[in-house]
Order: structure tokens, then C-alpha cells, then sequence
């Protein structure tokens, strides 16, 4: 079904294997998603994308959680399937309830609205927006 | 520059000057900005899209600075300038630090980076994504 | 400002001139909007694109005015400035009026939203829809 | 499949079961489709997107058919597969027509590619689009 | 699935059955994916899409594989499942090697993330780029 | 006019002028482009970008003219002003001719198409494209 076979543990190569070892630690669960076994086939890429995800998606001036919200509504955008589902449960796993869910659509729905009403205007930015 | 004209107050028919004085009384500004000024034109579409916004954004499960983060996220992947303009300004009005802009900025490049690769890829939603 | 020159008409490759031509004669005006003048560039796309926008913009079972608004609609999803400033010129001098342009702007920002939200959340096709 | 269960009648609250009602009410038919099922999770947001959406996609200077069309044009940019679906289905129980059918496609395919090629080059907004 | 039926052999019109008969011996199969077969419901729209993509799609100042990943770009940044899919096959039988294939993702991810940065901070264009 | 300062050398932490260094040194050349400058409030997100960019955009089964004219193809499709123009420029300086970005121009615009045209008849993916 997709473009690259998803490896298993066994097929991995030895820098393949060292991030899942990684993932696996970071998130404490055995479970490793489709997308790294998907990524795993080129062992360069799969360790700078996760090494980089690591970084940005911890703890920091923003929490974990909200980062994942805002990885909702960056995939959502996007159209991607995949991310939609991964980083919706993510974000549950995370604690995001049903009301900060429900808010979450609220506010993308409204965003996606409003983008192409100011798109379709040819809106002229505020001089006090351009500081 | 926009595709209609940016109403000035007294050009306003008597149903977006109520939308702007209830702007005005929940932003506690007097600035309107040029969205709403474009919107004017079409009353109707003006109050439910004010009414709607105003719901919204407000405080809930979510607070309002992470839904303008949510805003933002959702503008750029939608290429809206306008959009990305003002809800920048919005959020550093509402408290949006240096360090949580720059998170912010690395997770939404991150996930277009990962929404790409997932969609390229094709790679099929994990049975335990989907429940 | 563009990625190529704009074209003037001394600068025509003798295909360009010929399809210049036949803009100008089948919108009964002297001018050549921009979008052809960087076309110009590579008379074969020139040529192939203004042939087949010509057939297809023409009466049949659309008329040309909900021909325009569609490109609207899609120029607007796209984000494409040129496009939406073209295309809303071009509908306003087929007749569209200010009442037509506001359920335009209406729909296109209705169906943005409905598009994130049914995405977000993965809405499964009913069976029904599917024939 | 969906991030949220789809509601069965017996499971909604009074505020969504107000909301089917009317739907059933406005649509003339008992069927309620998915994305009204998903959305009923939220009764508000429910309430809010039916709300308007009745109220924008009923005949006013457009017909319910060209709205439809131009829904269908803005949810192919957005690449939402469930929107694609159940508006083509809407407009052809409107009366949509394969030609009609047909002479759509033509124009989103058409828009679609100047769209690129608009923003490829970068052309500069003619002044006299800018009105 | 689709929203139109997908064509046979025995239900092409005449001037559909000779588009078909030219991608068969251009592409040397007697194969004819569906894509195809969905646009043969407008056998105008088919004839001409095939030609000009015919005539793009050859050997020219770029390689054939060149443009097959390149399609590939484009269709992963529209998110269409479709189009990755069938170009992708097509660029692997046109030689795209695991190694191509890896380094066009990390391309086109990293392009993703540099797009949605830059339209992100609204980074003015530099002067030296305007020729 | 962008959201955050553009940083000039004498305000670059001794992170981010590490990283200018080195974007001078592989660049040969002493001018460093906006995108950069503006990457620079965030000097941990401005060398991870780098960083990662110097890798990816390098010679390696595709050459880097190639890879400039995959990143403006993703560029075009997300609609990124300063992307087309920034790698453009960068394609310009690595040899691409007219012909080349005649073609490219073509490719993308046909991409754009029948991605559109794919999506909106929402074609099956044929099972011999899946491997």
C-alpha cells in the first residue's frame, strides 16, 4: 500500500536500528508506528527526522500537548491522513480532552474559513500588523 | 487592492455598524481591523462570521492564546499573508513570547516536513490509530 | 518582479503573436493581461494553454459567469494572488454582481471550513454517496 | 475510522437531536449523513455549521446548483475526499448533469494548472485588475 | 468509488477509443490505468490532456525520469493519493533507483518545511532574487 | 514586514553566526539571503535548518540542479512567494537554462491539473501501482 515497504525490526539496518531503539525509549512503548518503519529505509533521513522531532516536540516554552494540537491542525491542513490519525491519538494519549478536542476543530474550521475569505478579498495587511 | 472596498464607519448600513460596535466593546480597541472593513460589505456574512469567531475564540478548554497559536498554524499551511499577519499580532498581544513563537514556528515546519513525507510515501494509519 | 520578463509586444515570437491575436480577438480588446506576457516566454505552452482555455471557457452546458466563479473558487483554495485579482475582474465584467460575489465569497469560505472539519476528524464516505 | 464516533440517533443530546430534525426537515429525507453524525459530537458546532450552511447554500442571486459546483471546486483544491464525494452526489441530485458534470471538471483542471503557473512565475497584478 | 464510472474497452466512444490506442503505443502496454479510464466519460477532455501531457512528458532539455519526479513533487504537495501513486510507479520504471527515490523525499520534505517557515515569518523577497 | 526582525551580522548570537559562517564558506559567497536572517532569532531551529539543508541539497544519485527544481516544483504547489523566488534564482545559478525552466513551468502546470482532475473524480489507484 505504500510507495516503500515498511520494514520490520528484523530488516532494519544497524543505524535504523539505533532509533527505534531511541524511539522506543523516548516514549517508553515497544510499539513503533508505521511512519518510521516506512522512513526506515533510508537510515540518513529516519535519524535526522526523528532526532529533530525529539527536540521540538518535548517539553519547552510550549507544553508537549499543545504542540500536538498544533500538529493537528498543521496536518489538517495539509490533507494528510496519515498525520491527521497519528497525531490525533497522540495528542489523547497526551491528555487532550473531548472539550479541548471539540475546541481544536472549532478553531481550525473558523481558520480554514476565514483564510479563504481574506484570500478571496485580497485583504490589504494592517500597517500595525507589519511591526 | 482588495477585491472590494475597505468600509469606513460611515459607509457602514446600520447591521455591520452594530457588528463593529460589538468589535469594539469585546477587543476593547477602537481599531477595526481591514478584514472586517472588507467584510462590511456583506452584512450578513459580516455578523455570523463575528457571532461565530467571537464564540470561539474566547476562553474555554482551551485558553485563548493557544487558539491563536491554532490560527496561525492553520494560516500558514494555508498560505493566507493577511491571516498570518494578524493572528501573529493577535498572539503577541495576548502573550506569545519569543521562545514560544520559536517553538511554534519549529512545529509547524516540522509537521509540514512529516505531513509530506507521510503523504509520499502513502504509509497506510496504524490499526491503533484508528478507534 | 516575475521569474521571466513580461513580453511586449515587439518582443513576440512570431507563434506568440499569432496567439496574441487571437486573445485580442476573441475578448475584443487591445489588452493582454500579464499571466500571457510571462506566457509568451515558451510560445508552445503559450499556444497550448491559451487553446484549451479558450474551449473550455466558452458557453456549453456552463455558462461563461459560473465558469468564472468556479475559478474563483479554485484560485482562492490555491492561494493564488494573480488569479484571484484575474478571475474576479473577469466575473464582474461577466455580470457577476455584488449579491452574487457575497454568496460566492459565502460558499467558498463555508465549504473551506467543512473541508478542514470532515478531514480532521476522517469522516468515513457513507455508502450512499459512493455509486 | 473517524477521530470520533459517528452518533446514532439514540445517542445524541437534545441540542443534536434538535439539529437532525431540522436537517431531516430542510433535506426532506430521514437519511442523515456521516459528517452530520461526527459533528454531532460537539452539539454547538453542530448547531453553529448547520446553522449557516442552511442558510448560505439556499437560492438567493445564486442558484443551490452553481452552489454546490463551486463547493465541489473549492474541495478538490482542499483535496478533502469526503466533501469531493458527498457534494458531487448533492449536485447531481440537484440536476447536475453529466456535461455540466464534465464542463466543471474541465474549468477546476484548467484553474489548477494556471493557478501554478500564475504562482510559478510570480506574475505581477495588471493594475487594472485592481480596482 | 470514483464518481464517475471507470470506462472499458467496449464502452469508449470512437474518439476516446483512438486516445487509447495512442497511449498504448506510446506507452508500449496494452495497459490503461485508471485515470484514463475515469476521463474517457469526456472524450474531449481525455484527447486533450493526453496530447499535452504526451507532449510535456517526453525527452526535452530535461530527461523524462527528471519529470517524472518532479510530477511526483507536485502531486505529494497537493496530496493526491492517486497521483503519487501511479508517478511513482512510473518513475521507478523509468529508473528512479532507491537512492533517487530517497533523496527526492528528503527534497520535497525539507522544501515543505522551508516553505511553511518562510510563509510563516512573511520573509520579504531580497532584491537580488527580483531580475 | 516579516514577522520577526531580520537579523543583521552585528545582532547574530555567536550560535547563529557560526552558522553564517558556514552558510558563507559553502556557499562562496559573502551574502546571506533573508530567509537566514530571519531563521536567526532562533539559532537552534536556524542550524538545525542548516544544517540539515546542507545535506540534503548536496550532490549525491541526484544532482543539485535536480534537487533545485524539485524544491521550486514543491514550492509552486504551496504557494510559497519567497520559495519560487529564492530557488529559482538558486536553480538560475546552477545552469538551469530557458529550455529547462520552460519545461519545468509545463510539467508543474500539468502535474497541477490532473491532480485536480484526479482528486475531483476521486480515481482508484490501480492495484499494479501498489508494490
Amino acid at each position: 500500500m505504500a510507495t516503500v515497504p515498511l520494514l520490520t525490526d528484523d530488516q532494519l539496518s544497524p543505524e535504523a536500528a539505533a532509533v527505534f531503539a531511541d524511539i522506543r525509549a523516548v516514549r517508553q512503548t515497544d510499539y513503533v508506528n508505521n511512519f518510521w518503519r516506512a522512513m526506515a529505509n533510508d537510515p540518513a533521513t529516519l535519524k535526522a527526522t526523528w532526532e529533530r522531532l525529539k527536540a521540538i516536540m518535548g517539553p519547552g516554552a510550549l507544553d508537549p500537548l499543545t504542540k500536538e494540537m498544533l500538529y493537528i491542525a498543521v496536518s489538517v491542513a495539509n490533507a494528510c491522513e496519515y498525520c491527521v490519525h497519528s497525531h490525533t491519538a497522540s495528542a489523547r494519549a497526551k491528555g487532550m480532552s473531548d472539550e479541548m478536542y471539540g475546541e481544536l476543530l472549532a478553531v481550525v474550521g473558523m481558520a480554514s474559513q476565514t483564510n479563504a475569505l481574506s484570500t478571496a478579498m485580497q485583504v490589504p495587511v494592517d500597517e500595525r500588523f507589519r511591526v
